[in-house]
């Protein structure tokens, strides 16, 4: 038998994912599962979006597109720009891609080489240093040690000790769901420009901040690229369509890594995902129940033993110190799925070195979901 | 402005979706082009795909699934190697991935390190090459110099020049449509064995070839791996859904790297899927149509002066030998596409040595399109 098997295979698991399929075992076995592993909006898209897919469905073939993804689309996420923040962005600098995941790999792939060092906060989404990983990126963590985000001065020490080639930062962030302060990621973006470094910010989890307006990082500087998705915000996960907004330069290297890694992100998910940012009542109405469940969790989880470990300022997750109940909160998440039923992250996910003191709950679904939970939480912790 | 750029960034394009994307502008100014640049069927998804889309949507959200792919999915591509070759395969070997772009770019991750050596034919898939190049991965062309396809004896010679790592080859194959024979197919397997070189089968235009029936490099072997996908036969290609079946060695990291890559494949697409594997009747008319058009192209297209350089036996392409009206395939396929209104694919993708001495015409449209295309052809090359 030769089966080779590389060294770059070796990339850790995305724990929330392996959560999922054994909750999705349990579930298949007919065991009611309250999932808030995966963070994933219980509602469906907009009633808009999915007619525009029906429609679509009736009119006949779905086929490939352009690689950078279809003008229409592309012009929607452009007025986007225009009227959600105030920014110009010509739509011949955004590139749909097969969910935020591919739009991760092409730019890594456009901007860095392997050994290339690119720094990114810890605790942080855990396919930010999978993906770089098996890209042969150098993944320089920069531990916040309880500080809410990544300031320019986590980036300035860093970037001392070794020069950094990139930076990428998420705001809101998810585990944390922190928010980087307006006057702070204009510092940050400054910060890179001056000492050389190319920065990369996710606003996947935008429109879904409770306190602050939405400040993409684009406003800093037009060398910035920005990634997003309608996975998030517009209830679309399963679609798997994301975008980026590039600096002119990297267009044409993205457009060409994009045809033959991705050919094209999938057709009817492109013509519905249009619809996504007009559909703002149904979406708001969406938020106001993720407020309500935030606020419910707010209170309720500290109660439990499980305080929390960040502010809760945007996204849907509660980022909670477990460290009362265990000091291995891998184990802890599995026997909470088989014990109480509840699925949640364990925090090794987003944080290597101190994950094993954190779990991330996520509030996407309903509030009856959550009160259910809470109370199968209570009593199993007894 | 700090904006890197990679070296591996500087893959060639795929330059049949920059024909696309040229035909796709023409066809906005509307003007009427018949493409023949990109492999992809012109009818839709049969009938019941569609449906089962349909009735998806109704019932309302579209999630991530597990890495490797809805379960149901996965056992009805089980299914198929046993009803459409009698081969078993547990469901759990099979990861159903977002097109054969990600399973090509997983099985390469999962695999191969950068530096190793894996061999492909040239002409060939571009994007094979395109990927293994971005992820560092050294792409050994054997050049098949006329032979129709890639046997035993090219894998020694290869491998006795320097040892390989791994083979990938395509039967039926793009572009030339050639179809490696059953015994050689077995005796190339059990050289690459023997010479200790890992296989990947990509086994994407099954079903369409027009004289012998279809044989899995599976049933030489359950150390290959085989990529497959329901774009072309299944004629799904905006769906974006592909597969692997896998040595049991390779499924936990394949689905650790597509966690943290692509999440999951598209939901909807999955479950329309399912439907694919017994719309047989209505794909076999399609592929009537198929054979009609090779019938007309193998006639016509030698007496325009493109003799064809490839045997035909399946897939739906022609490949062209073009050196009697040019010695720069490239910029005849742009002159083709902006005089005649023809798309087709020059060469040099396929091959970056001998390229520029053919193109290849897809057959996948309608008759009609073909009658048309042959007539414009004719015209215009007086």
């Amino acid at each position: 038998m030769n089966v080779s098997s590389s060294r770059r295979g070796a990339v850790e698991p995305f724990h929330a994912m392996d959560v999922l399929a054994g909750a999705n075992r349990l579930i298949a076995q007919g065991i009611d599962v309250v999932s808030m592993a995966v963070g994933q909006p219980s509602d469906p898209a907009p009633a808009a979006v999915r007619r525009a897919a029906a429609e679509a469905l009736e009119r006949g073939r779905i086929g490939y597109t352009d690689a950078l993804g279809l003008m229409s689309l592309r012009e929607a996420i452009a007025r986007h720009y225009a009227e959600h923040y105030d920014v110009e962005v010509s739509p011949a600098r955004i590139a749909v891609t097969t969910g935020s995941s591919a739009a991760f790999n092409l730019a890594f792939l456009a901007m860095f080489d392997a050994g290339d060092r690119v720094a990114i906060a810890a605790p942080g989404y855990p396919a930010y240093r999978n993906i770089m990983a098996a890209l042969g990126i150098e993944v320089v963590e920069i531990e916040l040690d309880g500080a809410p985000y990544l300031d320019a001065a986590h980036l300035r020490t860093a970037h001392a000790q070794k020069p950094l080639k990139g930076v990428l930062f998420a705001s809101p962030a998810n585990p944390t769901g922190a928010v980087i302060p307006e006057r702070e990621l204009g510092e940050l973006v400054a910060t890179a420009r001056e000492l050389g470094i190319t920065v990369i910010s996710d606003e996947i989890y935008h429109r879904l901040a409770y306190g602050a307006p939405d400040r993409t990082a684009l406003a800093y500087g037009g060398e910035v690229t920005v990634i997003n998705s309608v996975s998030k915000y517009y209830c679309m996960t399963g679609w798997r369509i994301g975008w980026m907004v590039l600096p002119e330069e990297l267009v044409r290297p993205v457009e060409r890594i994009a045809q033959s890694l991705y050919i094209s992100a999938p057709e009817l998910s492109q013509i519905a995902a249009i619809e996504a940012f007009s559909a703002t009542e149904e979406l708001e109405a969406v938020k106001a129940r993720y407020a309500q469940n935030r606020e419910l969790l707010m209170r309720r989880l500290p109660e439990l033993g499980f305080p929390l470990a960040a502010p809760m300022d945007g996204a849907f997750y509660a980022f909670c110190d477990v460290s009362r109940h265990t000091n291995d909160s891998m184990a802890f998440a599995g026997r909470m799925l088989a014990e109480a039923h509840v699925a949640a992250t364990p925090g090794k996910d987003f944080d290597p070195q101190q994950g094993h003191r954190y779990i991330r709950f996520s509030y996407a679904g309903s509030h009856a979901d959550m009160i259910e939970a809470l109370a199968r939480l209570e009593r199993w912790l007894k």
